[in-house]
């Protein structure tokens, strides 16, 4: 994967890169819209075009469950499936295989668990994730990892720790044994794990590194921890890791949680929050988020964020917005969610911009001050 | 209002016309989707545009409702919120008086009615609903009406034919004494009921036609009766009705509904089902409408409707619709919305040009004929 660090910020961590798939070049630091099930929920593919998506996520787990591998295999793998053109990142699964499944079984080689959709049994192994996502075809494969909860304690976090680094070293092995199926590259990111303990962050850091993948993820926060704890794993880690590939703090954040993050060397992030909160009628803005649903805002004939020129900003007010959630018109939904993923990727845009005039430190502060001046405060992590 | 006739059909009632208002020229025949709380349910409104809608309905009774006639005055018009730039029908809100709230007494000079939302007490007059209609600021107006069931009995439907003439009468004279408010003109239309009894529909065609509108509507049928009734009403009722007005039957209907009725002399349709349907996974082609959430469908990797030009069609196949209904994605209603609009605004365009080509009656019967020849029939007229 060619990976090209065009710039770090002068008395910064963060740093603006580019990643070369061979569906488009990615401009990090990026924000990645979560398409779980081969759709960005309440938004079209064209309006994430048009907002400037530059690659988005989809997730093992679910593609491997509905429409399922063979359906996928018949489509021609999830980009013509879905006739997303540009870059897809698939999460292993793990995550959800531990978060979302009725009962798991944890084994040395792998992980049995029961569909939450209809109670059937499944066995994830690190070899059979990298099989889903070989059939899925997507850009970027994450291996297979445990995630254990926030506080699961040491001996948890080690034992854990370890199992990840094993079926890490599995994926290593199979990467080289299977090739991608659509005629396209596939680059394979590890996954970091240790909890919120430094030295088995760092343990499982190195022993990533040793194996080699094409980029490295920071997995297991946003979990629950305080947001500080958060930070400084993330400093911790992105100090260890290597500064020639791309960094992925999975699953962050709040907008405040993203550019703490790129001041702590993340190139990659991925959240349901801007689409997920959008659908619950939470709009982000650079004053921080509205509750849109209020009554108030029905007399606001204002845009949702002046600055924005989504679809939403540009052609309604938050009057309109806000009586559409009122009468749970579906079209609520998809101006939410538009505007928020709008939001999320102009965020990451301005921070690339700041990151190369050298003033990301002060667009950072001046950023936060704002947010965090008027609106409904968000919380400092997500929920 | 200025209507023009442009063409009749050799052979057939069919009619080609336009109708003229301040917010655009309406070529008829024409379809009108359904956006009974100011927006079509999940569908954009660049999107209407992008399929060719050139007027929609709107809804009196919800619109009074929510978001009510104060926030409608604050916003400027339903044009402004909503940010519709083409012609806007309002229905009277009666219907929905007599189908969805909760308790209602109709007397001489209205109807007072419990809101299906909060319970809260409301009152219709002929003179309020105009009212509301003038805050809403819609081109055309629908006066209030009485609509009986289906099976009412002729007692009933003589008594209610003779309070909605009353009530017209009642209108007209209001429609004298206000006028609009935002510098655009509103056209009034008269809706004939008369159930099922051809001298109560001419009683009150006539009536209205005293009276004296910009259109005629024909009320009361797509309520439970046969097709063959309601065909035989409107073929009845046209006869009546002057040429020189455009003529509206509502709440009307399947795609063989609207053929039949513009055969039978009719401009303008609006019927919820290309929306609602849609939501519920039915999608319509030229070969009968299908349930799309079939498990067979997700095989199939072709267009919905191959003919049709809609976003849907040009960039999804029907296997990633039905994936997309089979786990419940929003982007499955608005896809399936947005095609099934396209169809029906494909079916009376293509009605208009046939009536242009003197062949109406052969393209009727080849689009009947292709429509009942495969695919899940549907049935003769709307649930």
């Amino acid at each position: 994967m060619r990976f090209t660090l065009e710039h770090s910020c002068t008395g910064s961590k963060a740093r603006a890169a580019t990643l070369e798939t061979d569906h488009g070049t990615i401009e990090t630091p990026i924000f990645m819209p979560v398409g779980t099930q081969g759709t960005v929920k309440a938004v079209e593919q064209r309006e994430l075009y048009e907002i400037g998506a530059q690659i988005i996520l989809a997730n093992t787990y679910h593609l491997a469950l509905r429409p399922g591998t063979d359906l996928l295999t018949e489509a021609g793998g999830l980009h013509r499936f879905m006739n997303w053109e540009k870059p897809i990142l698939t999460d292993s699964g793990g995550y959800q295989v531990f978060s979302l499944s009725e009962l798991r079984k944890i084994e040395h080689d792998g992980v049995t668990f029961q569909s939450h959709i209809d109670g059937s049994y499944h066995r994830f192994t690190p070899e059979r994730v990298l099989d889903i996502q070989r059939t899925i075809g997507s850009d970027i494969m994450m291996i297979l990892d445990e995630c254990p909860p926030a506080a699961c304690g040491y001996d948890y976090a080690r034992r854990s720790g370890e199992l990840t680094l094993e079926w890490a070293a599995q994926a290593r092995i199979w990467l080289e044994k299977t090739a991608p199926l659509y005629g396209h590259r596939q680059f394979a990111f590890g996954i970091v794990q240790g909890n919120v303990f430094e030295d088995l962050r760092e343990r499982s850091a190195r022993g990533l590194m040793d194996l080699g993948f094409d980029g490295y993820a920071i997995g297991g926060l946003a979990v629950g921890e305080p947001a500080e704890v958060m930070y400084r794993m993330t400093d911790f880690t992105t100090d260890i890791l290597p500064q020639d590939r791309p960094r992925y703090l999975m699953g962050v954040g709040t907008p405040l949680n993203i550019v703490e993050s790129i001041a702590r060397g993340i190139d990659m992030f991925d959240c349901v929050m801007p689409t997920r909160n959008g659908r619950n009628a939470m709009v982000f803005t650079p004053d921080g988020p509205l509750t849109i649903k209020k009554e108030r805002y029905l007399h606001e004939f204002i845009p949702i964020d002046d600055a924005c020129g989504c679809y939403a900003c540009q052609h309604f007010t938050r009057a309109y917005v806000s009586n559409l959630f009122r009468t749970r018109e579906i079209l609520g939904l998809q101006l939410a969610s538009l505007h928020n993923l709008a939001f999320y990727l102009r965020l990451t845009r301005d921070a690339r911009n700041a990151i190369f005039q050298d003033t990301f430190p002060s667009w950072k502060d001046a950023f936060v001050r704002r947010y965090l001046g008027k609106g409904t405060h968000e919380s400092s992590t997500i929920e």
